[in-house]
């Protein structure tokens, strides 16, 4: 097997667990969030700043690889790792997500999806098949299986057709994989509809997969009817692998989904509001480039130990940022992921020590003011 | 006396030579060149990585400080060596440059110079006195007197009369320094006439300052013509203190100015061409955004020991220019520092070794190809 999980701690109290993800490229300690390179770069930082905030491990778009540079530049290069100059893990999605949410969908059958590129308006077919031939040549350390990622609110019916084809293309994504060293997971769909969530896992089960993902969460619905999704599927996914919640990356949401078992997240959010001037503290959101803190000259986050609150004030980011100054959006990003990944290293040390309950309650009480 | 200049060898053939200037934050070796921090920051670069670089002064714009974040602001942190957190020598100009090349001027009296923000198009009135209060809150170690820049062409005339306002700017600019430990810089102009270079420079002396700049060059008129003018002017200037060529930043006119005596120079020329995807190697300019290394997997320059060279190639740094990701504009700003940093490194060692005629020659061969 590509990948193996090791489970180090279980909560007393929750289903949150401290565990370890072995990949060839490194271990992922686990609860983890993954920071998101969507072009084969994490906006505005370099390996080595991702490095000194902790990070283990990011996650590339399949779809804008294929797209631009295109996956012979990378294949050539001897992979993503290599290309980017990476040489941790790396999780790259199957493409369907940005097919499906950037609108340029043209036509959906069984065989696959035909779309528009975003960049130059040409046409591309992306089959199962074609979906793993492009991970493989990117040669990350996890890959995902193709999907229909339907947004929310769906009709059942729809849903119900979508996870008939989403089983199949998941059999012919494994099939297709051709690279054992890369583990492929499996994503769990069926909306906020708990039986049709059980009759997807189910068929996913059936095939096997080293991990698996939940999809189609936090697209649109209530917070509430996300966790309420957790709650009755997560305790029905394989304890013994990993589980993967895609596109979930605030402080609540992480938390809520480690409470319910997750412990693997993705998100833009933190580096995209980042790039916007908002930051991230044990206070809740702070948004610089706001006029009161013009002559702020405390850190970002009082106490916080990242390169950016060690060095600058709200003063000097807030400016560089009303200048539109490349260092602004440096220093905020780095400050997030820094603030997202000691907060997944806080949720560890918390289930080893049995007090995450407390810690979740504490957390969320001063970050929600 | 606010910095000291030691000179520890002039060049046995040419006017070049090499040099310490001692300030209150640290020395400079020269030939320096100072890469310009507009709105105080390198542009994509953090401090840390200009010292790296080996980076020892940068330039910073008063014109630009002065508007936004305005003085107050960087004065209550601390000057502007705290608020941007680069605590070796800073150079501020006097904003007089922009002023004038920006358009936004209103109305020129002897008093001062009245100009619209380009920022929001309030009104502002600079004058000598106003030029150095502001400087001396930002706390920069070099500070230059306000002058009028006229562009290339200008009627000798025109220059005459304007001559005999910046020498009445300048007398009135050192009696405005309140802070010692800044070294007020006088600036020569007189455009491409050698007798008003002479009167400028002789006004000036008269006055007296610790050290002497060349305005108004490289402002459109032919690299000879700057040539001359130096060969003509340099020799004037008084050898025991620093000369410094402002706005200069390509090899072959740093090198032709270091030849003819100037110790000091400033560009935004290379941190531009880097964000617009130029970089400059040994062997001269390379466009990495062309198609042509697309799947180029040799480094911007081979044997160049910058971070970027050591770490990505041309293909991916192509692939982020394209996508118009941030880390591509920092990789090509680091290596063109880098690049030149290490060519002013190479001058001071040839000029050392009694060889600097000839590594002067050996270089341009090979850079112009």
């Amino acid at each position: 097997m590509s990948i193996k999980f090791e489970i180090t701690k279980e909560c007393y109290k929750t289903s949150a667990r401290v565990g370890k993800v072995h990949t060839p490229h490194g271990i992922i300690d686990t609860p983890a969030f993954m920071p998101v390179g969507t072009q084969g770069t994490v906006k505005a930082m370099t390996p080595e700043e991702l490095k000194d905030i902790g990070i283990q491990i990011i996650l590339s778009n399949t779809y804008h690889l294929y797209l631009r540079p295109g996956c012979h530049v990378i294949s050539e290069a001897g992979g993503l790792h290599l290309f980017m100059h990476w040489d941790r893990p790396i999780l790259t999605d199957s493409g369907g997500f940005q097919i499906f949410s950037l609108g340029n969908l043209r036509k959906l059958t069984d065989e696959g999806a035909l779309f528009r590129s975003h960049i130059d308006g040409s046409e591309h077919f992306l089959t199962p098949e074609l979906v793993i031939e492009i991970q493989n040549s990117l040669g990350s350390d996890i890959i995902m299986v193709l999907d229909e990622c339907p947004p929310y609110p769906c009709e059942y019916e729809y849903l119900k057709k979508s996870l008939r084809r989403n089983n199949q293309w998941a059999k012919r994504c494994k099939e297709a994989n051709k690279r054992e060293e890369q583990a492929l997971f499996g994503i769990v769909q069926g909306g906020v509809y708990r039986d049709l969530r059980k009759e997807s896992l189910e068929s996913l089960l059936e095939i096997g997969f080293p991990g698996y993902a939940l999809g189609g969460l936090s697209v649109g619905e209530p917070k509430d009817l996300m966790y309420e999704v957790l709650e009755d599927t997560v305790p029905l996914m394989p304890a013994d692998k990993p589980r993967y919640l895609m596109g979930v990356g605030t402080a609540d949401c992480l938390l809520e989904g480690i409470k319910r078992g997750v412990d693997m997240f993705d998100c833009v959010f933190p580096t995209r509001i980042a790039r916007n001037g908002t930051v991230m503290t044990q206070n809740g959101y702070l948004t610089v480039r706001n006029a009161q803190y013009a002559r702020d000259y405390t850190p970002l986050e009082t106490g916080c130990l990242c390169y950016t609150c060690q060095n600058y004030t709200r003063a000097y980011i807030r400016h560089l940022i009303k200048a539109k100054e490349i260092l602004g959006l440096r220093l905020t990003t780095i400050h997030n992921l820094y603030f997202l990944n000691r907060l997944m290293l806080m949720s560890r040390q918390a289930i080893m020590e049995d007090r995450f309950d407390k810690f979740v309650e504490s957390f969320l009480k001063q970050f929600e003011g």
